[in-house]
């Protein structure tokens, strides 16, 4: 007797899309092969539209460089940033998933302790299907994985959890660190396999880091803003970290929860230390000050949706920050700007038969299979 | 040519004492002798105080008994419960070292994943003396450990980090649980070894246990009172959550910090939930309003010492907790007590010559090397 062989749909096969920034050929998709091939992939080509960019065979693809970004945002395409990883948000704004994973291009897959090759992309997702718990600290972690639950002490009515906006993966190797720390560590490597899923508690901030990160798209899509960086701005290296603090601010508001810890990737190259310092100089003290700001930012009542909340960070972020430099003024229009091409992007679903919503045609470069 | 040997004393030897509260003879202390045999211990003995407790030959110990707390407290002695673990904090009291660690006398050694026993009184020293960064969460955890760093993002003003006042850990085999998810899952077992300590930030709560903590006593000390419990009360099973909730707050209030993860210990033996059932209860249900109670408790600039905060905290308890049961009225009454209590047995340093301040001479009822 043979068995009929069930075949087993990739989870989210269709609800989700990997979103990659890169100025290089991607080879490095070769290794991800057997976990990322059922799953479309958004590429977003940064510098040099000229450049041809090779993609292996058989993965699932949209490419998009300057040029497609250009005509697709027409002048609006201002707040997509351009020689720098912050690019990658406009893939967020042309998809059409539920879902986001992004990760870099110089990441690769890890093993766990056992040896084994780490699904990453399953595990993020397996941390966006389950509930958060922001609200009280769990000492055995995530209390939803097998093996674990809520310990004594942890309140009943706060064990349903909330819902997860954010997933926030690690790197094992190359650790995710500033200028300064690299300086001064050059060979320091992350080798300590941590197996922890956590919530980071409401109110308080973390250092969101954009190498290998997912996230729930329709929930909180518009606050995965990258900012202002890279060709033309006094400022790089800043546009996770940005849009870390805007969305943390903006889940703790609306009752969403964020993750961090596992997954790992194997990170393969340190950037220069030399070339990061210039990119984060001026982030390093203005952190000083932006932190501050956000511990402290309070959205009213009135803020009910994404689009609201980061409207209103945004006029904060003029009025707070803008003293501190006028790049601050410039980020907060571009924030406004964002918000405008999410929505012309993305119109509310309810509204789409409307004759006064004209949604843009997205065409991308290339598109194959 | 013979090397000499230079002996190396362990770790502040003569700044902490080790606090097990007990009914049984403690033969759990041979499995722990390598580690803490050069440290002295100080028994409280809960239950019959007739009963005659066994403790292994060559340790350095006090032991205290019901009859003891009476002599030494007077009518203070209402503070200290009676067929409880809250009884430990009775030694906390009577210790004059700087740092407590208390262990309950069903943990033993546990291993890590390549099989060597874990020295726990070692990692809880590391984690005291090192410090603790709850204004910004660390996303590699604790950034004083070798091999980990700051990350990126991380503001650099908050890098000096705080003084860490309590320690943690956590326990392997059987689960820290209420009574409801013991009876839901009778089988289940820690066997996850997670290789991370972190802070706890800032304005979250956590469930602390007292199975395997230390402290920084003389920071800390007077908000561990392990409150109003078992005999003669309608409640068991909340006197580390208790101390947890008050030592949380007071610690966010002037500026400490409250690490978690390791070490591990060995918990050999679950409680019987139907017992702890009834024990916990009411604690259940409490802790719905005590919870919320504790995470919007706001202590007044003018608490600038521990025993300010706790006075204040216990004025809160009346007001805000009393209203839900007779119970919360007499323990705000027995946190000024235990202040009172403690006062008197840790006069300030820099009054203890003066005139107005007896210092109570503290008789042991055994004490042996």
């Amino acid at each position: 007797m043979s068995r009929a062989a069930i075949p087993v749909s990739p989870p989210l096969k269709d609800e989700l899309d990997i979103v990659i920034p890169t100025i290089r050929n991607l080879d490095f998709l070769e290794m991800w092969r057997p976990f990322f091939q059922p799953y479309h992939l958004i590429i977003v080509q940064d510098g040099d539209p000229a450049r041809s960019i090779r993609v292996p065979d058989g993965f699932d693809y949209e490419l998009y460089n300057r040029n497609d970004v250009n005509r697709i945002l027409g002048p609006r395409s201002s707040c997509i940033s351009f020689k720098d990883s912050a690019c990658r948000c406009f893939g967020f704004l042309v998809s059409k998933k539920k879902y986001i994973y992004t990760i870099d291009d110089d990441c690769f897959v890890a093993k766990d302790p056992s040896g084994k090759e780490i699904n990453a992309l399953a595990k993020h997702i397996s941390n966006l299907l389950s509930p958060s718990t922001p609200l009280f600290f769990n000492t055995l972690y995530d209390p939803f994985r097998e093996g674990a639950d809520f310990v004594r002490g942890y309140p009943f009515s706060f064990r349903e959890g909330v819902t997860t906006a954010i997933s926030h993966g690690l790197w094992l190797n190359i650790p995710d660190y500033d200028a300064p720390t690299q300086l001064v560590k050059p060979l320091e490597r992350n080798t300590r396999y941590v197996d922890a899923v956590m919530t980071v508690p409401k109110g308080t901030l973390y250092p969101m880091c954009g190498m290998n990160l997912a996230f729930n798209r329709e929930l909180v899509g518009p606050a995965m803003y990258f900012g202002l960086m890279g060709d033309g701005q006094p400022i790089g290296r800043y546009d996770d970290m940005w849009a870390g603090w805007c969305s943390k601010v903006i889940c703790d508001h609306l009752g969403w929860g964020v993750k961090t810890g596992l997954p790992y990737i194997w990170h393969s190259k340190a950037s220069n230390p030399f070339v990061n310092l210039k990119k984060e100089y001026k982030g390093i003290y203005w952190q000083e000050e932006i932190i501050p700001f956000f511990q402290s930012a309070v959205l009213t009542k009135e803020c009910t949706n994404v689009q609201e909340c980061y409207i209103e960070l945004s006029k904060q972020v003029k009025e707070k920050l803008g003293p501190i430099d006028p790049y601050f003024g410039k980020l907060a229009e571009a924030m406004v700007t964002w918000i405008e091409a999410w929505d012309e992007l993305n119109p509310p679903k309810q509204a789409v038969s409307s004759t006064d919503v004209k949604p843009v045609k997205v065409q991308p470069a290339s598109k194959s299979k």
